[in-house]
Protein backbone atom coordinates (compact mmCIF):
# COMPACT_ATOMS: atom_id res chain seq x y z
CA UNK A 1 0.00 0.00 0.00
CA UNK A 2 2.53 2.23 0.56
CA UNK A 3 6.66 2.54 -0.77
CA UNK A 4 9.46 4.62 -0.67
CA UNK A 5 11.15 5.58 -3.78
CA UNK A 6 13.76 7.22 -5.21
CA UNK A 7 16.39 8.96 -3.20
CA UNK A 8 17.87 5.85 -1.27
CA UNK A 9 21.46 7.09 -1.59
CA UNK A 10 21.40 10.42 0.33
CA UNK A 11 20.10 10.42 3.31
CA UNK A 12 19.23 14.37 3.64
CA UNK A 13 16.92 14.08 0.34
CA UNK A 14 14.13 13.01 1.40
CA UNK A 15 11.78 9.90 -0.20
CA UNK A 16 8.56 10.10 -0.75
CA UNK A 17 5.03 7.55 0.32
CA UNK A 18 2.09 6.75 -0.96
CA UNK A 19 -1.59 6.11 -0.20
CA UNK A 20 -4.67 4.86 -1.43
CA UNK A 21 -7.39 7.41 -1.83
CA UNK A 22 -10.08 5.60 -0.14
CA UNK A 23 -13.01 7.41 -1.06
CA UNK A 24 -14.33 11.47 -1.85
CA UNK A 25 -15.80 13.85 -0.06
CA UNK A 26 -18.87 15.98 -1.66
CA UNK A 27 -19.73 19.72 -0.50
CA UNK A 28 -20.92 22.74 -1.39
CA UNK A 29 -18.08 24.46 -2.54
CA UNK A 30 -16.71 24.28 -6.30
CA UNK A 31 -14.00 25.63 -5.61
CA UNK A 32 -11.08 26.82 -2.79
CA UNK A 33 -12.09 30.35 -3.01
CA UNK A 34 -15.45 30.81 -1.10
CA UNK A 35 -14.96 27.78 1.13
CA UNK A 36 -14.70 28.00 4.78
CA UNK A 37 -11.42 27.92 6.22
CA UNK A 38 -12.02 25.56 9.19
CA UNK A 39 -15.07 23.34 10.59
CA UNK A 40 -15.56 26.34 12.81
CA UNK A 41 -15.94 28.80 10.64
CA UNK A 42 -17.86 26.98 8.16
CA UNK A 43 -21.36 27.76 10.08
CA UNK A 44 -23.14 24.51 9.62
CA UNK A 45 -22.37 23.47 6.63
CA UNK A 46 -23.58 20.34 4.88
CA UNK A 47 -21.45 17.79 3.18
CA UNK A 48 -20.83 13.99 2.51
CA UNK A 49 -18.25 11.46 2.53
CA UNK A 50 -18.60 8.97 0.19
CA UNK A 51 -16.41 5.70 0.97
CA UNK A 52 -15.16 3.71 -1.72
CA UNK A 53 -16.32 -0.04 -1.66
CA UNK A 54 -13.08 -2.00 -0.57
CA UNK A 55 -13.23 0.09 2.49
CA UNK A 56 -16.82 -0.20 3.81
CA UNK A 57 -16.10 -2.69 6.52
CA UNK A 58 -13.77 -0.58 8.75
CA UNK A 59 -17.14 2.18 8.81
CA UNK A 60 -19.00 0.08 11.48
CA UNK A 61 -19.05 1.31 15.25
CA UNK A 62 -18.72 4.77 13.70
CA UNK A 63 -22.44 5.93 14.67
CA UNK A 64 -21.89 7.34 18.07
CA UNK A 65 -19.01 9.41 17.33
CA UNK A 66 -20.17 12.90 17.54
CA UNK A 67 -16.94 14.52 15.26
CA UNK A 68 -14.94 12.51 12.76
CA UNK A 69 -11.16 13.29 12.03
CA UNK A 70 -10.97 13.82 8.10
CA UNK A 71 -7.45 13.63 6.32
CA UNK A 72 -7.78 14.06 2.60
CA UNK A 73 -5.54 15.08 -0.32
CA UNK A 74 -5.23 19.23 -0.91
CA UNK A 75 -5.40 18.60 -4.58
CA UNK A 76 -6.79 22.25 -5.67
CA UNK A 77 -3.53 23.57 -3.34
CA UNK A 78 -0.51 24.93 -5.12
CA UNK A 79 2.66 23.14 -3.77
CA UNK A 80 3.65 26.75 -3.13
CA UNK A 81 6.32 28.85 -1.10
CA UNK A 82 7.33 27.43 2.66
CA UNK A 83 6.24 30.97 3.80
CA UNK A 84 2.78 32.05 3.77
CA UNK A 85 0.72 34.74 4.40
CA UNK A 86 -2.10 33.10 6.14
CA UNK A 87 -6.12 33.81 6.06
CA UNK A 88 -6.03 35.21 9.63
CA UNK A 89 -3.01 37.52 9.63
CA UNK A 90 -0.99 39.44 7.23
CA UNK A 91 2.22 38.72 8.12
CA UNK A 92 4.02 35.70 6.38
CA UNK A 93 4.58 32.67 8.44
CA UNK A 94 6.56 29.49 8.25
CA UNK A 95 3.80 27.18 6.79
CA UNK A 96 4.29 24.39 9.17
CA UNK A 97 3.18 27.75 11.91
CA UNK A 98 0.11 27.87 9.81
CA UNK A 99 -3.02 25.32 8.38
CA UNK A 100 -2.86 27.19 5.31
CA UNK A 101 -3.41 24.22 2.53
CA UNK A 102 -0.38 25.10 0.17
CA UNK A 103 2.31 22.91 2.00
CA UNK A 104 5.45 20.26 1.01
CA UNK A 105 2.79 16.89 1.82
CA UNK A 106 -0.70 18.84 1.29
CA UNK A 107 -2.35 16.70 3.77
CA UNK A 108 -5.65 18.10 5.01
CA UNK A 109 -7.04 17.57 8.54
CA UNK A 110 -10.62 18.83 9.67
CA UNK A 111 -12.61 17.83 12.63
CA UNK A 112 -16.47 17.81 10.91
CA UNK A 113 -19.16 16.76 12.93
CA UNK A 114 -20.81 12.94 11.98
CA UNK A 115 -24.44 13.28 11.46
CA UNK A 116 -25.35 10.25 10.48
CA UNK A 117 -23.76 6.84 8.70
CA UNK A 118 -26.26 5.76 5.43
CA UNK A 119 -23.87 2.49 4.20
CA UNK A 120 -21.03 3.99 2.36
CA UNK A 121 -21.91 8.30 2.71
CA UNK A 122 -21.36 10.04 5.74
CA UNK A 123 -23.75 13.19 6.54
CA UNK A 124 -21.30 15.60 7.85
CA UNK A 125 -21.59 19.03 8.73
CA UNK A 126 -19.50 21.78 9.06
CA UNK A 127 -17.17 21.56 5.78
CA UNK A 128 -14.06 23.13 4.92
CA UNK A 129 -13.36 20.90 2.18
CA UNK A 130 -13.98 21.88 -1.20
CA UNK A 131 -15.96 19.46 -3.25
CA UNK A 132 -14.41 16.55 -5.01
CA UNK A 133 -11.80 16.27 -2.35
CA UNK A 134 -9.87 12.72 -2.16
CA UNK A 135 -9.82 11.03 1.14
CA UNK A 136 -7.49 9.24 2.96
CA UNK A 137 -8.32 8.39 6.35
CA UNK A 138 -11.20 8.73 8.76
CA UNK A 139 -10.72 8.81 12.60
CA UNK A 140 -12.65 8.90 15.69
CA UNK A 141 -12.29 12.24 17.33
CA UNK A 142 -11.65 11.38 21.15
CA UNK A 143 -11.73 14.19 23.02
CA UNK A 144 -8.75 12.49 25.63
CA UNK A 145 -6.65 12.36 22.37
CA UNK A 146 -6.97 15.66 21.46
CA UNK A 147 -8.84 18.20 23.22
CA UNK A 148 -6.37 20.88 24.73
CA UNK A 149 -8.37 23.56 25.24
CA UNK A 150 -6.14 25.71 27.03
CA UNK A 151 -3.17 25.18 24.62
CA UNK A 152 -1.14 28.19 23.80
CA UNK A 153 -1.59 29.04 20.21
CA UNK A 154 1.45 31.23 19.05
CA UNK A 155 0.72 34.24 16.49
CA UNK A 156 -3.20 32.98 16.66
CA UNK A 157 -3.86 34.00 19.87
CA UNK A 158 -3.26 37.66 18.71
CA UNK A 159 -5.13 37.66 15.43
CA UNK A 160 -7.76 39.37 15.38
CA UNK A 161 -9.42 38.47 11.56
CA UNK A 162 -12.83 37.16 11.79
CA UNK A 163 -11.94 35.92 8.36
CA UNK A 164 -14.50 32.75 7.30
CA UNK A 165 -14.05 32.23 3.65
CA UNK A 166 -10.78 31.18 1.45
CA UNK A 167 -9.58 33.18 -1.47
CA UNK A 168 -7.41 32.93 -4.36
CA UNK A 169 -3.82 32.88 -2.55
CA UNK A 170 -3.59 28.91 -2.35
CA UNK A 171 -4.28 28.29 -5.96
CA UNK A 172 -2.38 27.29 -8.29
CA UNK A 173 -1.07 30.19 -10.44
CA UNK A 174 -2.86 30.81 -13.87
CA UNK A 175 -5.25 28.22 -13.24
CA UNK A 176 -7.88 30.63 -12.23
CA UNK A 177 -11.25 29.17 -11.93
CA UNK A 178 -10.73 26.08 -14.22
CA UNK A 179 -11.22 22.67 -12.04
CA UNK B 1 4.65 16.71 -5.72
CA UNK B 2 1.21 14.81 -5.68
CA UNK B 3 0.22 12.75 -8.15
CA UNK B 4 -2.32 10.14 -8.60
CA UNK B 5 -1.20 7.05 -10.45
CA UNK B 6 -3.34 3.72 -11.63
CA UNK B 7 -6.53 2.97 -11.90
CA UNK B 8 -8.10 5.55 -13.63
CA UNK B 9 -10.29 3.52 -15.94
CA UNK B 10 -13.04 2.78 -13.06
CA UNK B 11 -14.19 5.49 -11.10
CA UNK B 12 -14.71 2.78 -7.85
CA UNK B 13 -11.08 1.35 -7.88
CA UNK B 14 -9.68 4.12 -5.76
CA UNK B 15 -6.13 5.62 -7.32
CA UNK B 16 -3.32 6.76 -4.81
CA UNK B 17 -1.15 9.85 -4.62
CA UNK B 18 2.45 10.66 -3.18
CA UNK B 19 3.90 13.05 -0.56
CA UNK B 20 7.60 13.89 0.34
CA UNK B 21 8.95 12.91 3.73
CA UNK B 22 10.29 15.99 5.15
CA UNK B 23 11.99 14.65 8.31
CA UNK B 24 12.13 12.05 10.38
CA UNK B 25 10.72 11.68 14.47
CA UNK B 26 13.76 10.23 17.17
CA UNK B 27 12.44 8.62 20.02
CA UNK B 28 12.99 6.02 22.65
CA UNK B 29 11.08 3.47 21.26
CA UNK B 30 12.88 1.07 18.90
CA UNK B 31 9.59 -1.04 18.05
CA UNK B 32 5.89 -0.88 17.85
CA UNK B 33 5.52 -3.03 20.92
CA UNK B 34 5.80 -0.87 24.12
CA UNK B 35 5.29 2.32 22.42
CA UNK B 36 2.84 4.54 24.04
CA UNK B 37 -0.42 4.73 22.14
CA UNK B 38 -1.35 7.99 22.30
CA UNK B 39 0.49 11.38 23.77
CA UNK B 40 -1.63 11.71 26.74
CA UNK B 41 -0.54 8.21 27.36
CA UNK B 42 3.05 8.67 27.31
CA UNK B 43 3.96 10.30 30.66
CA UNK B 44 6.18 12.67 29.31
CA UNK B 45 8.37 11.10 26.89
CA UNK B 46 10.71 13.02 25.13
CA UNK B 47 11.82 13.27 21.58
CA UNK B 48 13.49 15.16 18.42
CA UNK B 49 12.00 16.07 15.21
CA UNK B 50 14.25 16.32 12.86
CA UNK B 51 12.82 18.67 9.74
CA UNK B 52 14.72 17.65 6.60
CA UNK B 53 17.06 21.06 5.05
CA UNK B 54 14.77 21.60 2.08
CA UNK B 55 11.76 22.31 4.42
CA UNK B 56 13.56 24.27 7.31
CA UNK B 57 11.94 28.11 6.18
CA UNK B 58 8.95 26.46 7.33
CA UNK B 59 9.61 26.20 10.42
CA UNK B 60 9.09 30.05 10.79
CA UNK B 61 7.26 31.79 14.05
CA UNK B 62 5.88 27.55 15.20
CA UNK B 63 8.15 28.53 18.50
CA UNK B 64 5.01 29.84 20.47
CA UNK B 65 2.59 27.14 20.01
CA UNK B 66 2.53 24.63 23.07
CA UNK B 67 1.61 21.73 20.99
CA UNK B 68 2.10 20.70 17.32
CA UNK B 69 0.25 18.28 15.45
CA UNK B 70 2.57 15.57 14.12
CA UNK B 71 1.78 13.57 10.86
CA UNK B 72 3.10 10.75 9.88
CA UNK B 73 3.37 7.37 7.96
CA UNK B 74 2.69 4.65 9.99
CA UNK B 75 5.53 2.60 8.33
CA UNK B 76 5.84 -0.27 10.77
CA UNK B 77 2.43 -0.90 10.98
CA UNK B 78 0.78 -3.97 9.11
CA UNK B 79 -2.02 -3.16 6.66
CA UNK B 80 -3.81 -5.08 7.87
CA UNK B 81 -7.84 -5.84 7.96
CA UNK B 82 -10.92 -3.37 8.05
CA UNK B 83 -12.16 -4.71 11.55
CA UNK B 84 -9.20 -4.45 14.59
CA UNK B 85 -9.33 -5.19 18.11
CA UNK B 86 -8.27 -1.63 19.75
CA UNK B 87 -6.05 -1.69 22.16
CA UNK B 88 -8.54 -0.10 24.67
CA UNK B 89 -11.22 -2.19 24.16
CA UNK B 90 -11.81 -6.61 23.82
CA UNK B 91 -13.96 -5.88 21.14
CA UNK B 92 -13.54 -5.98 16.89
CA UNK B 93 -14.00 -2.44 15.35
CA UNK B 94 -14.38 -1.06 12.22
CA UNK B 95 -10.58 0.51 11.93
CA UNK B 96 -11.82 4.08 11.00
CA UNK B 97 -14.11 3.82 14.24
CA UNK B 98 -10.05 2.75 16.12
CA UNK B 99 -7.63 4.70 16.24
CA UNK B 100 -5.10 1.80 14.99
CA UNK B 101 -2.12 1.97 13.29
CA UNK B 102 -3.48 -0.27 10.50
CA UNK B 103 -4.84 1.56 8.09
CA UNK B 104 -5.70 1.28 4.65
CA UNK B 105 -3.58 4.90 4.36
CA UNK B 106 -1.19 4.57 7.40
CA UNK B 107 -1.42 8.48 8.59
CA UNK B 108 -0.76 8.83 11.91
CA UNK B 109 -1.26 11.99 14.14
CA UNK B 110 -0.42 13.38 16.88
CA UNK B 111 -0.73 16.32 19.22
CA UNK B 112 2.66 16.51 20.84
CA UNK B 113 3.87 19.24 23.45
CA UNK B 114 6.67 21.34 21.40
CA UNK B 115 9.90 22.08 24.36
CA UNK B 116 11.84 24.16 21.88
CA UNK B 117 12.86 24.41 18.39
CA UNK B 118 16.31 24.13 17.43
CA UNK B 119 17.69 25.13 14.14
CA UNK B 120 16.30 22.41 12.21
CA UNK B 121 15.25 20.10 15.49
CA UNK B 122 11.95 19.68 17.85
CA UNK B 123 12.40 18.96 20.89
CA UNK B 124 9.18 17.29 21.83
CA UNK B 125 6.95 15.75 25.11
CA UNK B 126 4.13 12.89 24.74
CA UNK B 127 5.99 11.11 22.01
CA UNK B 128 3.91 7.99 20.76
CA UNK B 129 5.81 7.42 17.81
CA UNK B 130 8.14 4.73 16.68
CA UNK B 131 12.55 6.02 16.74
CA UNK B 132 13.13 6.47 12.71
CA UNK B 133 8.90 7.34 11.87
CA UNK B 134 8.86 9.18 8.53
CA UNK B 135 7.38 12.60 8.91
CA UNK B 136 4.91 14.58 6.18
CA UNK B 137 2.93 17.19 7.66
CA UNK B 138 3.81 19.68 11.12
CA UNK B 139 0.71 21.74 12.10
CA UNK B 140 -0.03 24.17 14.80
CA UNK B 141 -2.76 23.07 17.69
CA UNK B 142 -5.06 25.53 17.73
CA UNK B 143 -7.92 24.99 20.11
CA UNK B 144 -10.31 26.96 18.32
CA UNK B 145 -10.14 24.42 15.38
CA UNK B 146 -9.04 21.14 16.96
CA UNK B 147 -10.34 21.32 20.80
CA UNK B 148 -14.38 19.89 21.49
CA UNK B 149 -13.59 18.92 24.77
CA UNK B 150 -17.25 17.61 25.17
CA UNK B 151 -17.59 15.78 22.33
CA UNK B 152 -18.96 12.27 22.45
CA UNK B 153 -16.80 9.53 21.92
CA UNK B 154 -18.79 6.33 20.68
CA UNK B 155 -16.97 3.16 22.13
CA UNK B 156 -13.94 5.13 23.51
CA UNK B 157 -16.63 6.81 26.09
CA UNK B 158 -17.27 3.23 28.37
CA UNK B 159 -13.52 1.68 27.50
CA UNK B 160 -12.18 0.70 30.36
CA UNK B 161 -8.81 0.22 29.76
CA UNK B 162 -6.08 1.60 31.58
CA UNK B 163 -3.92 0.46 28.53
CA UNK B 164 -1.06 2.83 28.25
CA UNK B 165 1.50 1.04 25.55
CA UNK B 166 1.38 -0.89 22.35
CA UNK B 167 2.08 -4.90 22.14
CA UNK B 168 2.51 -6.73 18.78
CA UNK B 169 -0.98 -6.59 17.35
CA UNK B 170 -0.54 -4.15 14.49
CA UNK B 171 3.33 -5.69 13.29
CA UNK B 172 3.27 -7.47 9.79
CA UNK B 173 3.32 -10.85 10.90
CA UNK B 174 6.49 -13.34 10.58
CA UNK B 175 8.74 -9.73 11.30
CA UNK B 176 9.03 -10.38 14.64
CA UNK B 177 11.84 -8.00 16.62
CA UNK B 178 13.27 -7.29 12.75
CA UNK B 179 13.28 -3.80 12.25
Amino acid sequence: MTTTTDSQDSPLVPVECRFPIIGVVHSPFREPPGTPIQPSRASGAEGVVQVYAPYLDGLRDLEGFERIWLLYWLHRASTGSLLVTPFLDPTPRGVFATRAPSRPAPIGMSAVRLRQVRGSFLDIEGVDIVDGTPLLDIKPYVPAFDSYPRSKAGWFDSAKSKRRLADRRFQPEGRGDQP
